[in-house]
């Protein structure tokens, strides 16, 4: 995947120093500081990616790179706040460096640069952008919204999970498709299938995610291995675990997921274990193929030559094969 | 000002459970709640106004002037948060009533929705308002950075002040003209020259606030007389007393801002007279005075009919007049 750091480096270049010299320092220092932290850039790689699939350059669709990679980050401050989070990228969190207000404030601030940086593109394209880009910053809203909501609720059907994902993660990717295709010159048609191979691709990444945090290597996944656990947290391996279980382990899961003991060793070997009796890790496993399998028949339907679609292909495996 | 109730119906018809049976309803309940406990809806007044003056029915910058007010209330959900405030409109704050990660995530919601409300303009027109929006959204954030990092500073002249109060404050207002006279079908000068006068009336109503919470009618102001003064805040009564003060005025005035004693009567008292023996309340009228003339000085430059300003001058007269 060697044409991603070409992508990378122009966003990051992009974002480098984005306010330096702005006034007043404290609401833009923590946008410069967050951005800084830099990240794997993958949202707006894909709009670049998808517009040059169209036949236009990189560059034409650098600004709507920047709203997805800026808003995915005013994401990252205000949920960071909201999930009292005191470390990100291995960096001290923004309300944990300055204060919950000035997360706050810097954070709202960075909403606002996201939809100032489509302001350059021709009225048509803005509109339809601006659009776009509206409907799915509410989604994600949503989506995290009913990630609180599920939190302190019993009755979450794994449907509802999907959907919560869908949500809070899977929509920016599909809208960073439909932009960078929008840009490219795409016909709505093809955009719109762009978004839904986006989409797609975004619920396999993040039930991935999942599985990674418990099933990944400890050494490259960055995070420690069995934190949900840990935290309790209702990812797709508990729904399927709870699904496929006899009575005892489901009683022995709940109790698990309702302890918090000091050392977590016990509790992350203990659930890890009916993880693998469930058949929960190899369900997970399967689900993320299907949904990926769903992103490639969606990419089938869009009007581009075959070595474009390998492209998309290959970043889908790639990010399907990583183990962090 | 008859035709101000018309106008206000208006708006408050169209606010009114804009987001019922929407979910989840934690995200959007909250909302309802901000927009459903009333507020005077000048802002939004202001846009359906400057749009008829031009000759186009109120309706048609209907979505506009929900833009501005639902706007405006997401500040009041993250300022309140800021500000620690438990009470606003004689209700319980978002944050006190859910809690702060509801007032964030409803607040986001809002800033969203906001831009929503334009998807319908054609795209010309969708593209000047979104534009001048986002700037507006932009300012209001510094203003807002402004002021709180005005409490911890001494050396604020009484310029910053007006540029901070002029940021957070009237910008807005100036906004509100604009788009108005823009969906009118204003030539871009004349929207620009109502954003002038929208914005100068703006600084003035601020002053005016400033100079009602110590000088108001205690039974109509609707807040506690003398509560900027209890929470040492610099307004601009402290900067022009400053300014026109003996040396022991000035260590006096700066004696009672440092303090923050129990019963405040006293202090209130001994300020208020301070505001007075250095003449700051006659120095805060006529700045107010100077800033409204400002206004209609830009007004003049438009070209509408005598009637239409008479309108506009009999708003910004009834806006001045107000004793609370």
């Amino acid at each position: 995947m060697e044409f991603l750091t070409a992508y990378q480096k122009l966003v990051a270049d992009s974002l480098k120093h984005l306010n330096q010299g702005k006034s007043p320092e404290g609401l833009y220092q923590p946008i410069d500081y967050l951005l800084d932290l830099g990240g794997k850039r993958l949202r707006p790689v894909l709009v670049l990616m998808a517009c040059e699939a169209f036949g236009k350059k990189a560059e034409a669709a650098l600004p709507a790179a920047l709203v997805v990679e800026v808003f995915h980050n005013f994401t990252l401050m205000h949920d960071d706040i909201m999930d009292k989070a005191s470390m990100r990228r291995g960096a001290q969190t923004v309300h944990e460096k300055w204060d919950i207000n000035t997360a706050i404030l810097s954070g709202d601030a960075m909403l606002v640069q996201a939809y100032i940086f489509l302001n350059g593109y021709e009225s048509k394209l803005f509109q339809s952008l601006t659009t776009l880009f509206s409907k799915t910053a509410l989604e994600v809203c949503e989506g995290q919204q009913y990630d609180v909501d599920f939190e302190s609720r019993d009755d979450v059907r794994i449907e509802d999970y999907l959907e919560m994902i869908r949500l809070k993660t899977a929509v920016l990717v599909g809208c960073a498709m439909q932009m960078g295709a929008a840009v490219g010159g795409a016909t709505s048609k093809d955009a719109q299938q762009l978004y839904l191979f986006g989409e797609q691709l975004g619920i396999a990444f993040q039930l991935q995610d999942d599985y990674l945090d418990t099933f990944g290597e400890a050494a490259s996944f960055g995070k420690r291995i069995g934190g949900d656990i840990a935290e309790n947290k209702k990812t797709v391996l508990v729904h399927l675990a709870l699904r496929n279980s006899t009575e005892n382990q489901q009683n022995e899961l709940q109790k698990w997921l309702s302890e918090t003991p000091k050392d977590e060793t016990e509790k992350i070997a203990a659930v890890t274990k009916i993880f693998k009796e469930t058949g929960a890790d190899e369900a997970t496993l399967s689900l993320v193929q299907q949904y990926t399998q769903q992103a490639f028949n969606a990419l089938e339907k869009v009007a581009l030559n075959l070595e474009m679609k390998q492209r998309f292909v290959a970043f889908g495996n790639w990010l399907m094969q990583r183990t962090h």
